[in-house]
C-alpha cells in the first residue's frame, strides 16, 4: 500500500516521535483493513510465512484476542504467551525471556506490561519489531490510534478541534499516548479532572489544565472519559464515588447543557454510573461501539506496517 | 455440498425447531466430513478467511478442542476466549462482551456458559451464526447430532426404534436436546431414573416415563446412560452411589438380560461402576468411542453450514 | 528431504536404539529448517492438513511455545491443551483422555508430563506419532538433539571428543537423553557431581563417573552445566548452594584453568551463581544462546519426520 511509505518506524512503543505523516499513513491503512474486515472472506496474505508473538505479562483478553484476530487475518503464524507468573517480571527473567523468543525469530512481538520500561527494554534485547499493547501507566499507542481514526470519522481535520480528557489522567496509559497524539497533529487538547488524578507536569502535553468540569469541557467537540480504576475509588485520590460523579460524571443531560454538539468516547470497559452515564454511553453521541470496532482494523495496520520488516 | 440446501438456520441454540430434514442435512455433511478426517490431509477451503471464536464461560477443554480442530480444519481463523471469571458472568459485562465480540467481525461465536439464556442473549447483540455448545441443564445440541449420528450407523432410520435414556434427565442438557431431537425423528423414547432426577414435566418431550430399570430398557435398541454429576451423588437426589448403581447402574449382565441386543451410548466422561460398569463401556455393544469419534466430524459440519452465511 | 530415508521411527520418545544415521537424519533436516527460519518467509507446506496436538500436564511455556512455533511454520493445525488438573494425571483418566485424543486423528501428539512412563502408554493407546517433550525424570530427546546440533555445529565429529556433563545428573531428563545418543554417536562422556546427585547405575552409560570437577572437565570439548532444581537445593542433596558452587560451579577462571578451550553448555534456565557464573555463562566459550535458538529447528525436524506418517 502506497500510504506505508510515509512509516519509518521499527517499533511501536510511544506515540512520542510519530510525526503527522506516519500517523496518517496508519489511520490510511487501518481503513483498508475495516473494509476488508466488512467482507465474507476477510483474509489478506500481507504477512504469510511471519511469526507475531503476543506476550502478555499482565491478563487482558480483550487486547490480546484483537491482536490474536488481526495478525491471523493477515495470515501471520500467531503465538500466545501468557507470563502471568510474577517471577517473569523481573529484570533477570525478562533478559532470559528476550533470549527465548529470539531464539523463535519472530517478526513481531506484541507486549503487555505492568512496567512502564519493560517494551523498551525488549527493543534493545530483540531483533524483531516491539509493539507495545499497554506498559504500566506509560503508554497504549494502538489504543490512541483506534480513537484518532474514531475521531477522525467524525471531526475530521484535528486543527482547531478541542478534545476534552476528563478524568484519571495520572494513571491512564490512553490518556498519555492520545495527549501526545493530538498535539502532533494539531489539537486543542484539555485535561479535567481534580488535582488528585492529574500528573504534575501534565502541561508539558501541550493541553490546558482545567479542575472544573462546565469550564473544562464548553466548547468542546469531543469529550473523552476515562475510566476510573477500581483501585482509586475508595482512600485518598478521590472522596467517594457519588461526590466524584457530581463533580465530574457525564451523563447526556450535562453533556447538552456544557457542551452542546460535543461527542462522547470512553476506552473501556466503562464504570457505568461512575464516570459516564449509560444515557451518554449508549446515546446517539457516543463513539464507544466505533472505537472498539476500530480496534481489529488499527492492530491490522500496525501489525501490516512493521511485520514485513522491509525498509520500514 | 447439496444436502446444505435443506438447512436454513442461522444459529443452533436448541434442537427444538430444527426439521428432520435439516438434521439428516447437517448428518450428511457429517459424515462427508467424517471421511475428510480419515484422510492424510485433513483440509477443506471451506471456512478461509472466516472467523470462528470459541468463547468458553466454563471450562471444557474436550468440547473446546474439538470445535477448535473443526474450525481449523475448515481453514477459519480459530480463537479462543476462556472467561471463567465470575465477573463476566453478570448481565450487564456479558453485553459488553458481546460489543467486543462483534467488534471482531465474527462469522461464528461458540458459547459454552453455565446458565441458560446465554446463548439465546447472544443471538440477539450479535450479528453473526451462534452455536450452543453447552448452556447451564438448557441444551447441548452438537452432542445430541454426535449421537444422533452414531445411532444412525447402527440402527438404521429412527421411525419404530426405542432409545431409552437413563439416569439423571434433570440436569443432562445432553438428554434434553436428544429428547427434542428423537421425538422430531420418529423414534419411541423412554426416560428411566429415580423420580428424584426426572423433570417434572419430563411426559412433555413425548417419552415413556419409567422408574424400573428392567421394564424401562426392555426390547430397547439403544440404553443411553447419562453421566450422574458429582455433585448429585452426595444429598437428597439418590440414597447413595451403592444403591443408585444397584437400581440404574448398567452392566453387560443386566443388558443381556434386560434388553438383548441393545446398543449402549454414554456422553462422557464416564463414571465407570457408578452409572456403567466397565465391562458394558468397554464391550462389544458400545457405542462410546464412536460417539467420542463423531464429535469433530459433527462440529466441521454445523461450523461449515453456519460459517458460510450465504442463504442460510 | 533426502536426509528423511535414513529415519524410521514412528515415535519420539526416548534416544534409545535412535541409530547414529537417525539422529544424524534429524540434525541435517533441522539445519534446513533452521536455514528456513532465517528467511522473510517462515513457511513450509510439509504438514499442510496435519493435526499437531500439544498436550501439556506440565507447564512449559518455552517448551511448548517451541514445538507451537515448529508445528505453525510446517503449516499444520496445531491445537494447545493444558491438562494441569490433577485428575488427569491418574491411569484412566489419561487413557479416557488418549481415546478423546484419538477421536480427533491428530498425526502427532507432543506430550510433557510428570511421570515417565506417560508417552509410551499413548503410545499404545494412539494411533498417531508420540513425541515426548520431558517425561519425569525420564527423558526429553528434543532437549538432547537441539544439544547435539549445537556441539555439531563446534565440535565437527563426536567420535574422540570428551563431554563433561556436571551437576544434578539423578534428576535431570536431559542428561539421560544425552548420555544415550553421546554413546550412539561416539563420544566420550564424564558425569560429574556428587554422589547425592548421580543415578546408581550411571555407568551403564557408558560414562566415566567423577566426583572431583578438576579432573571430571580436563581435557573436556564441551562442559555441559545442568539447572539444579530448587527442590533440591535445601535439604539431603547438596549442603548448601555456596558449598555447591565452590565445589562443582562453573565461572570462567575455572573453566580456563581446568579446562582451557572448552565450551559450555546449559539447557536453561540458568540458575545465576548457583551452577553456572554469569561470566561463563555469556561468555565467548558459551554456546546457551545457540541452544536455544536451535530448539525451533530440532523441533520443526521432529514434527516434519513423524507427521508425514508415510512410510516412516
Amino acid at each position: 500500500m502506497a500510504e506505508s511509505l510515509a512509516f519509518h518506524q521499527r517499533h511501536l512503543i510511544t506515540m512520542e516521535g510519530l510525526s503527522r505523516d506516519e500517523i496518517e499513513a496508519i489511520l490510511a491503512v487501518a481503513r483498508s483493513f475495516r473494509e476488508l474486515n466488512e467482507r465474507d472472506i476477510k483474509k489478506s496474505p500481507s504477512l504469510r510465512g511471519r511469526t507475531v508473538i503476543n506476550l502478555f505479562f499482565e491478563n487482558s483478553t480483550r487486547t490480546r484476542s484483537s491482536f490474536e484476530i488481526a495478525g491471523k487475518r493477515l495470515s501471520a503464524d500467531v503465538i500466545n504467551i501468557s507470563a502471568s507468573g510474577s517471577s517473569t517480571t523481573k529484570g533477570e527473567t525478562l533478559l532470559d525471556t528476550a533470549a527465548n523468543l529470539q531464539a523463535m525469530v519472530p517478526d513481531v512481538v506484541v507486549v503487555r506490561h505492568a512496567q512502564g520500561g519493560a517494551c523498551e527494554f525488549l527493543t534493545r534485547h530483540l531483533e524483531c519489531s516491539i509493539v507495545n499493547a499497554g506498559d504500566g501507566r506509560h503508554e497504549h499507542p494502538t489504543q490512541a490510534l483506534l480513537d484518532l481514526l474514531t475521531m477522525h470519522d467524525h471531526i475530521g481535520d484535528w486543527a482547531d478541534k478541542t478534545i476534552a480528557i476528563v478524568g484519571d489522567v495520572t494513571h491512564s496509559r490512553v490518556a498519555r499516548s492520545n495527549l501526545i497524539a493530538l498535539k502532533t497533529l494539531g489539537a486543542h487538547t484539555r485535561v479535567v479532572a481534580p488535582p488528585t488524578l492529574l500528573p504534575r507536569d501534565v502541561q508539558n502535553y501541550g493541553c490546558e489544565v482545567h479542575y472544573d468540569l462546565e469550564r473544562g469541557i464548553a466548547g468542546a467537540d469531543v469529550v473523552m472519559v476515562l475510566r476510573l480504576q477500581r483501585e482509586r475509588m475508595q482512600g485518598s485520590f478521590i472522596p467517594s464515588i457519588n461526590e466524584y460523579f457530581n463533580m465530574y460524571g457525564i451523563n447526556r443531560d450535562r453533556l447538552h447543557r456544557m457542551a452542546p454538539g460535543a461527542l462522547v468516547m470512553h476506552p473501556g470497559p466503562i464504570n457505568r454510573g461512575v464516570e459516564l452515564a449509560s444515557d451518554a454511553a449508549d446515546g446517539p453521541e457516543s463513539l464507544v461501539l466505533e472505537q472498539v470496532k476500530n480496534g481489529v482494523a488499527v492492530r491490522m495496520a500496525v501489525l501490516h506496517l512493521l511485520g514485513q520488516g522491509t525498509g520500514i
